[in-house]
């Protein structure tokens, strides 16, 4: 599976493209960061995100979108900018038929390194070796874009066996037709 | 001049057009609410309010939408939904070149009410009599949106006197060329 991985944020989103499946070795398709400046205005910022998630989506067309979770708790200076970059990616998404996926920092902490409470160098160095780079991706949000994509198909087996389940349990709803065509 | 006024919300997003300028009658052009179904992705429903947005720019063709300020230290239960729906109501003002004003709520309540802590029913009231409605609009995210618009026609001038302080400004500094098309 082809996951696109986004850090969102206003002056700097990471995104990042990673493919493979859970147990296998995975590949960096790409990663870089949409900036945009702070000078502008919010409204032409968030245009700025569209058209550069946009580009992602065209070059990479991936068949799922990780994107980090925001809570509203956390660094309340920064947040609704976070917030409202990450709308602008999930609509984007939503927009194609993307499936999109939102991930908790420590979902990805926990599953690149083992631990929820890892620091940006633990998780960067972990994404180096993953990923099997000569380098840790530079700036942190465009390593942690890598991250949630890692995570998202590290933890998608189990999402999609609960999705396998919940179709196969709906067919059985409506036997006589499943019945009528599996014979 | 003709103003979108935009309650942001993914569950309700009100939306109300005024036209008029300062100290004259205004008139409502339109009033109403966008809708999202709580059970969705979150993602469908940024498309949902994508699409109701759009709806009401293609209809009404304003010169100015006019967006409720989103704070992260209110109603930190709703505030995300908050400012994801309000970052896709500028996304759609600011693709289309619309300039997209901020106000906040004491803002708006001052301007139309007289008072910064004015509740919703002294709102709606202020409304209904300055629009000249029969009733106030329901739900009250619908009346927010109208005295949003409002308040931008009643604000804009001191903004747009500095706007235009500012460009003389820019235009004195670069003053051989401004002073040669003048003459």
């Amino acid at each position: 599976m082809r996951v696109l991985g986004v850090d969102p944020g206003l002056t700097r989103c990471g995104v990042g493209v990673v493919e493979g499946v859970a147990g296998r070795p995975l590949t960096m398709l790409g990663v870089g960061v949409v900036r945009t400046p702070a000078e502008a205005e919010l409204g032409h910022r968030l245009v700025a995100v569209e058209q550069g998630i946009e580009q992602w989506l065209d070059e990479h067309r991936p068949e799922f979108v990780a994107v980090e979770r925001v809570f509203s708790q956390h660094n309340v200076s920064t947040v609704m900018g976070t917030a409202q970059a990450s709308a602008v990616a999930m609509l984007c998404a939503a927009r194609r038929g993307i499936p999109v996926a939102l991930h908790t920092p420590s979902e990805v902490k926990a599953a690149v390194t083992g631990s929820g409470r890892a620091d940006k160098a633990q998780v960067g160095a972990m994404v180096t070796r993953l990923l099997r780079l000569d380098a840790p991706p530079r700036p942190a949000d465009a390593a942690d874009a890598l991250a949630l994509a890692i995570c998202h198909i590290w933890r998608a087996p189990a999402q999609n066996r609960l999705q396998q389940a919940v179709a196969q349990h709906t067919a059985r709803a409506s036997a006589p037709s499943w019945k009528g065509r599996t014979a």
